[in-house]
């Protein structure tokens, strides 16, 4: 760990965001172009945040199963839009097994081509609905600017895809899984969301609707965080995938896709950390506490271990995820540091004279102080610890987040607040995205989001004075 | 579900697999060459054998991280052993969004390559190690002729990566997770496996000596079941890889690496499977206990249900993968079948007779057999009936091993032997790989393993004659 100062968060967001990154030891850049190395700690978040996700995807009825990595180029194109989006940004294997393929093989950057040429052979009648699959992959999207977590040509996520035999059933599973998506993102990550649903301008490729949930970072940018797509009839229509209804007539199958994405390691970053570097939520904390033992001498060391190794198994017991730092060539000061750095919530502190008093120092990450407690009673109240800090970083993130949200009051107020403080701003807008993209143009933002069910603004749009259609959330975003 | 019956187990082994893969709907080929698309079914046995697995790494002190997909060839080609190994079936990416790569792409065909060049950022200092990584990844190699689950082009796996101050500690890493290979192969998997060491023929390509577990399909051939390879510093000194040891000495590192794929799951099918289809072990069935309601009428299908429905959730209370099958569609017999293909351990039979007389009936997978037990009792013995299962299940196949595991007496009874029966046959070898590999061409079979320490046969080889330095188990092998 570099003991120099971190770029402090206000003056420069992105040379802070890097060096959290590198210093609290979350990932790296690989070899090739764009491709991103997860370290353990990054890796042990990401982790516990498929545990939190695959948990409710079971509860709530679905399955993983796994589709191959690579999909023959003439596959992937039979969805216009979706071909038509995705193309540019395809990796393609010419050369396997020391020969030239015929039919070169895209690695998929998405799987619906593949899966719905497969749901072609699942689905014949209505008893074979609804399918509620979901897997756990790496997809790889070309990409020339990339960021550690948030934009990565590979990267990993899960990726459900559903067949239903009615439109609104489909509909009703992509705002199901949004909610998932909500729940996580706020009770897991911390991190407040809006749902929210994507103009025609930033729909998913081959989507009739896309469903988003968008979460603000400390840099008043919005992060797109999950996604979960109506997609009609149009990969049935695409792969020829019809089903037998209870009357015996063929229809197309109605489908969905959904996708949360390691990007959310990077949105724990970005939402909670502070000058000092990571504060975690203790949901994806892969370490809860760590406890620092404070000695000169081996006399010390000794007593202090002794009750530092108890405190460390009866916090085991309990099921906290804890830390004994045992490490003899670091300084208790550096080590301090170094936990706070990573975004530990609970760090104990504990010397010789605590050991003869029966107490130890618990440093609470998120409020930033020290308080005594009594030896005895220390590790029954880490839960209800860890569940306060859960709850506060929520609440500190939300009070933000309520901070940098405003009505529009004017478009010149608009186009200066988004430039001058960031933040979330909405308004009425016509509905045209010829609008849109002047508006986009001129502010470097775009609509985050619309509400999830049209609502009408009374208002006529912000910029070109036509009836509003739309309630429109305007953000500059990653 | 097909209501054909099954091809017979002991006519025809391959047509049997390919069959039971298809009709339990574990898995199918993916429209790629080489590519499998893992069914719900079969992706269920490999999550619940990754939890078993990822829980004894945790618990051994190693940590989950994440490389990249894609590897520079230029980066591939440093170790020589390794890259002759491994080149020949590489998948390479020429394109990527819309250009010509001027460093083309390797899909990892294993990750040493690209982990030890990383590794020298991460090693300096004796303090640093030992380093204890995991990745559970998808690799890819080029494969002409596939076979579900056990030979196909892209598989996935784990592959652990670990670094060392010393060759002692890599060594005894490399035979630890030895150990924990064999443990989940024979206390989950309930195959029992021999620990063993390869000859230099069958090496990894980069190691000094790969350490395998070898168990016995009831085909009669052996299949690897995994590998732990120490590396001694071969890849240390091909990505120059040194720490400053504790007396200030630079040194190059030691290194292991060891993988467990989910071929394993088309080793369950292999090594217990019948005419009637799966024999699953608890341990990882997904489904470890179906309750099929049998009635003719609403009345009666009320009160069976009724019934039906508590056990399963006084089951399901107890922690027992349970599912009760209510689908109006199929016969009590078409669903009794299916359940039984798909390997499930225990099938409760619900009818308004045994409702009515306070018991139901349990069909045991293992023991092909029915027996009566009262309804109070059901649920709590469930339990106690998985845990036999699973060590039923183990003793069945290590009864078959044992009468089939065989001391060569001569080379002919070896030769006709193994041509007939199959199974394992152990004897003295010279230690030339010439004399190996003649054998090989004369009996399609294979030196399976030699004992993981050097075991000096006191016999001469069964080939050449000339005096024996190792004892050879060998078999035809998947």
């Amino acid at each position: 760990m570099s003991t120099n100062r971190l770029p402090a968060q206000h003056d420069d967001f992105p040379a802070w965001y890097v060096e959290v990154v590198k210093r609290a030891e979350l990932a790296e850049h690989g070899p090739a172009r764009g491709s991103m190395i997860i370290r353990p700690h990054g890796y042990a978040i990401w982790e516990l945040l498929q545990r939190a996700l695959d948990d409710r995807f079971k509860a709530t009825g679905h399955e993983n199963l796994y589709f191959p990595l690579l999909i023959p180029m003439s596959l992937l194109q039979k969805e216009a839009d979706h071909v038509e989006g995705f193309a540019p940004q395809v990796a393609v294997v010419t050369h396997g097994g020391g020969e030239k393929l015929e039919d070169p093989l895209a690695i998929r950057p998405t799987s619906e081509a593949i899966i719905w040429s497969t749901y072609k052979r699942w689905i014949q009648s209505y008893r074979d609905l609804p399918l509620l699959y979901n897997q756990w992959v790496n997809v790889l999207r070309w990409e020339m600017r990339t960021r550690l977590f948030l934009r990565t040509s590979e990267f990993l996520w899960q990726e459900g895809h559903t067949a239903h035999a009615t439109s609104d059933e489909a509909v009703e599973e992509s705002l199901r899984m949004l909610e998932v998506y909500r729940e996580v993102a706020e009770d897991v990550l911390a991190i407040p969301v809006f749902k929210g649903r994507k103009t025609a301008a930033e729909r998913f490729p081959g989507a009739v609707e896309t469903y988003c949930i968008e979460g603000l970072m400390r840099d008043g940018k919005s992060l797109q965080c999950g996604t979960s797509h109506f997609l009609g009839q149009n990969f049935a229509k695409a792969y020829d995938v019809t089903f037998l209804n209870a009357d015996g007539v063929a229809e197309h199958a109605w489908a969905t896709s959904w996708g949360f994405s390691a990007r959310m390691v990077g949105a724990a970053i970005m939402a909670h950390g502070d000058d000092a570097g990571l504060r975690l939520p203790p949901a994806v904390a892969p370490i809860q506490v760590a406890i620092v033992p404070i000695y000169r001498s081996d006399d010390e060391r000794a007593s202090v271990m002794e009750v530092a190794e108890k405190l460390r198994a009866d916090l085991a017991a309990l099921g906290v995820r804890v830390r004994l730092d045992d490490r003899d060539q670091h300084r208790p000061g550096y080590k301090f540091a170094e936990w706070e750095l990573k975004g530990v919530p609970l760090r104990i502190e504990l010397g010789p004279r605590d050991v003869a008093a029966e107490r130890a120092v618990i440093a609470r990450r998120l409020e930033g102080d020290k308080v005594e407690v009594a030896l005895a009673d220390i590790a029954s109240g880490i839960p209800d610890r860890l569940a306060s800090a859960q709850r506060g970083l929520f609440a500190d993130a939300l009070a933000y987040r309520d901070a940098n949200t405003h009505e529009i009051t004017s478009y010149d107020d608009f186009a200066s607040g988004v430039e001058e403080q960031g933040g979330f701003w909405r308004g009425a807008w016509c509905g045209e995205g010829s609008c849109e993209a002047e508006i986009s143009a001129a502010t470097k933002a775009t609509i985050r989001f619309l509400p999830t069910e049209p609502t009408v603004p009374g208002a006529p749009c912000m910029h070109c004075g036509r009836p509003g259609v739309e309630v429109a959330t305007w953000a500059r975003a990653y």
